[in-house]
C-alpha cells in the first residue's frame, strides 16, 4: 500500500475550522487506499506570540529554552489535528519528534536532523493508525529538545518521506509555485513541475514557499514533493529531480529581492589584498556579502559595490566606514533603495544569449543596472527599487509570456546530477 | 547543602510579572544558600483554554491526545520560568516529565507516578543549575505523555521532594490553609501547623489548597510541605507528620461543602438486603455515595436518604427511580440545595462531647440536621443549604474562637501512624 506524507502549513491549521478541514483531506486520502503520516507546523501566530512571550521574560533568553518554549506550538497543533481526525472515526496518535525519534545535532533554535527512527511509525501505519508527527522539533542524542529552524517542518515532512520513501505533500495556503509573483505580475502562471535546483534559486530569491533547507534535503535523497493548496481541490506544483521534468524551459521564474542593501565604498586606493581587508571584518561579524561590483581602476584607485541583507545593512556600513577610513577611502555610501530581479531556469545551461536579453528588456524600459551575479541557471540584475515590479513584469512577458517559442527539448548539455 | 523544592500554582505563573516574581523568589532562597528544584503548574487559565479548544475540535478526545495537549502548558511554563531566572543570573534549565523522568502507569488524564529518575535533577543541582520541571505530566514506560488530574503539580512537587529527601514549598495566592474560608469567616485565622490527617479531611471538604493525592503522598512519605503565598513574605502553613504537631487542638478548622445533592427513597419495603439493592447499581455507575441515613422502620417501611456529587445527581437520581419502583418504594425525591458542614480535628480523638456541642450550636439557631457522618477526627451534618454560611460561622466562633480553653496536649490516646 502506498504511503504518502502530509505536511500542513500554519496557516492550513490555524483554526478549529481549518484544522478539521486538514482532517478531511487526510481521510480523504485514506480513503483512496493510501497510508499517510501527518507532519504539522504549529498554528499561525503560535510562534511569534510565544517569541514575543519569551522577550518579554527575558530580551536574550537561552537558546534550548527557546527551543523548550517553542515546540509546544506544534505539540498543541498534532494533538488537536489528531482528535481531529480521530472524530473523523480514522484511529490517529500524534507524536512529538523525542518519540519518534528524530535524532539532531545539538544546535539550538537551528538544529539538523541526523537520523530518524521510523520503527515505531512502521508499527502505527502497519496497525491501521494515522501517525501525526510535530513539524520543526527534534531530541538530541541527550533527550534535549531541539527545532530546526523557521519553515523547519518542511524538513520534518521531506526527512520522513525519505526515510519512508514516500512522495511528500506540502498543504499551504497558495496553489503551488508561480512563474512569478502573482500581486506583481497577474499573468503569472503556476508551474506544473520545477526541479530541485530551480525551486533552490526560486526559495532563496524570495519566493518563500518552502524552507531551502527542506529542497536541498529532498534534492539529495530524491524526494518528491508536491506543494498545493489545503484549501481547493486542484493539482500544485511538483518539485522534482531534473531528470524527471521533462520540459525544460529556459527560464522557469522571476523573482524579486527588495531586501538587500548596496554599500559603496568610494575612491579605494587600488593596490592587492584590499578586497580582503575589505570583507574579513564583515564575515567576522557574520554578515554574508551577495553581489560584489569593482569598478575599473583610475588613477590608482577604484570604487567599491556590494550588497547584504538590509538587515545587516547598519551593521556592515559602520564596519566598512571604519575599514575605509584605516585604508584612506573617500568616502561610504549605503543605499537601502535596491532590488534584486533574476530570471531562473534549467534551460539556461545550454542556451545561448540569455544575459544580453535580459539586460535589452531592462534597458529598453531605461532600467539602470547596478550589479550582476550568475549561476549556472540564474542571472541576478540590481536595479533601482523603484523599478523592481516594472523590472519583474517585463522580464516575464519577454521570458514567458512570449518566451515559449524558446523552449528547449531534453537536449541540454552540461547536465548535473542533482 | 540544603535542597528545597519550590512550587509555583498558576496564578503564580499567571503573568508575564508574576513568573519574574516567582524567578526573585526563587533567587531570594538561592542567595540563603540552598538548593531550589522548581515545579511549576502552566499560566493560570492555559489549561481550561487547551480543553476548550480540544472541545471545539473533538466533543470526545481520546485522552491519550488530551494528555499531548495539555502538557504543553507546563512546558511553556517552565520555559519561560527558567528564562525569567537565567535573567537574574543564576543558570537554569527547564526539564520536562519525560526529560528526567518521571514514570507513571498509562492511565491516561489521571495517571500515578510510580518511579522518578533523579540523576539528572543532581548532576545539574551539583553543577550549579536550577532545574525547573513540569508538574502535571509524566511519562509511561512506552514513551506516552501522561497527566496527573487536576492539581497534579502539587503531586509532582512532593513527589520530588520526597526523591531528594527536601521540603516542599507549595506557592500558591492565599497565605496558607485558614480555620474556616475567610470569605464566610472575617475572623478565620491561618493556621501555623496542620497535620496530614487534617489537611486531607480539610481538603477533601473544600479547602482547596492541595491536591489530596499529593497531601497522602507526602503522609505516606513523610515530606514536609510548607504552602505560602508567592506574593508576600509572611511564613504560610505547614502540613507536617502528626508527631512534628506539637499543638494538638479538638478543632483545627470548620469546611462547608456546598456541592453534594441528598436523595431520599420514600416508602422503601424495609427487608434484608435492600440496601444492597439499592446502592448496587450506583456503585456500577462509578457514583461515589457519601453520607447514608436509615429511618427507623414503621409498619415494615422505611425512608433511606443519601448524599452524591451535585455532578452525579440527575444521574443518580434516574438510577434510583428505576430501583425504586422495582421495589416498590413510594417516591424518590431529589433535593439540590443542601450543604454539608464539618469539623475537624486531630484532638477530637482524646476528647469527649464534640459531636454533641456541634449538635447544639447548630440547634441554638434552629438549624436541622439531616444526616450526620463522622470520622475520627472529623464530624460532618447535612443542612438546608441557607443555613451553610451561618453554620460555618457559629461553629468557628463555639470551637474555634471560643474554643482555645479546650486546646488540649500531647496526652492523646489512639495515635496513628501516619
Amino acid at each position: 500500500m502506498e504511503t504518502v506524507v502530509q505536511k500542513f502549513g500554519g496557516t492550513s491549521v490555524g483554526t478549529v475550522e481549518r484544522i478539521q478541514n486538514a482532517a478531511r483531506r487526510v481521510v480523504e486520502t485514506l480513503k483512496k487506499g493510501k497510508k499517510v503520516v501527518v507532519v504539522s507546523s504549529a498554528m499561525a501566530g503560535e510562534t511569534d506570540s510565544l517569541i514575543d512571550l519569551a522577550h518579554s521574560v527575558n530580551e536574550f533568553p537561552p537558546e534550548r529554552e527557546m527551543d523548550m518554549l517553542l515546540a509546544t506550538g506544534e505539540q498543541k497543533a498534532i494533538s488537536l489535528l489528531s482528535m481531529a481526525i480521530n472524530k473523523l472515526g480514522y484511529p490517529a496518535v500524534s507524536l512529538c519528534g523525542w518519540q519518534i525519534p528524530i535524532i539532531t545535532d545539538d544546535v539550538h533554535t537551528k538544529a539538523r536532523i541526523s537520523r530518524i527512527g521510523i520503527q515505531r511509525i512502521l508499527n502505527l501505519l502497519s496497525e491501521g493508525y494515522v501517525p501525526v508527527v510535530a513539524g520543526f522539533q527534534g531530541v538530541t542524542d541527550d533527550w534535549e529538545i531541539t527545532t530546526l529552524g523557521r519553515g523547519g517542518s518542511d524538513t520534518t515532512a521531506v526527512a520522513l518521506a525519505s526515510a519512508l520513501g514516500a512522495d511528500c505533500e506540502i498543504y499551504t495556503d497558495v496553489t503551488g509555485v508561480f512563474t512569478a509573483d502573482p500581486r506583481i505580475v497577474p499573468g503569472a502562471k503556476k508551474l506544473k513541475v520545477v526541479s530541485y535546483e530551480e525551486m533552490l534559486e526560486l526559495s532563496s530569491l524570495g519566493a518563500k514557499v518552502m524552507q531551502i533547507r527542506s529542497v536541498e534535503f529532498a534534492a539529495k535523497h530524491g524526494v518528491r514533493i508536491h506543494v498545493r493548496s489545503s484549501f481547493e481541490e486542484e493539482e500544485g506544483t511538483w518539485i522534482l529531480p531534473e531528470e524527471e521534468v521533462m520540459e525544460k524551459v529556459v527560464v522557469r521564474g522571476i523573482t524579486l529581492d527588495t531586501k538587500e542593501s548596496r554599500i559603496t565604498v568610494v575612491r579605494v586606493p587600488d593596490r592587492p589584498g584590499i578586497a580582503a581587508t575589505l570583507f574579513k571584518p564583515l564575515g567576522e561579524a557574520h554578515i554574508v556579502v551577495d553581489m560584489i561590483v569593482q569598478n575599473v581602476s583610475h588613477d590608482g584607485y577604484t570604487d567599491m559595490s556590494f550588497t547584504v541583507s538590509r538587515n545587516d545593512a547598519k551593521k556592515a556600513e559602520e564596519i566598512v566606514r571604519k575599514t575605509a577610513q584605516e585604508i584612506g577611502a573617500k568616502e561610504v555610501i549605503r543605499d537601502d533603495r535596491v532590488a534584486k530581479v533574476s530570471i531562473v531556469g534549467l534551460g539556461m545551461r545550454s542556451s545561448y544569449g540569455t544575459a544580453a536579453r535580459m539586460f535589452e528588456v531592462l534597458s529598453r524600459r531605461g532600467i539602470n543596472i547596478m550589479a550582476i551575479s550568475t549561476s549556472e541557471i540564474r542571472i541576478s540584475c540590481l536595479i533601482d527599487e523603484k523599478y523592481g515590479e516594472l523590472a519583474v513584469r517585463e522580464l516575464h512577458e519577454a521570458f514567458i509570456e512570449d518566451g515559449e517559442e524558446i523552449k528547449i527539448g531534453d537536449d541540454r548539455e552540461g547536465q548535473e546530477g542533482s
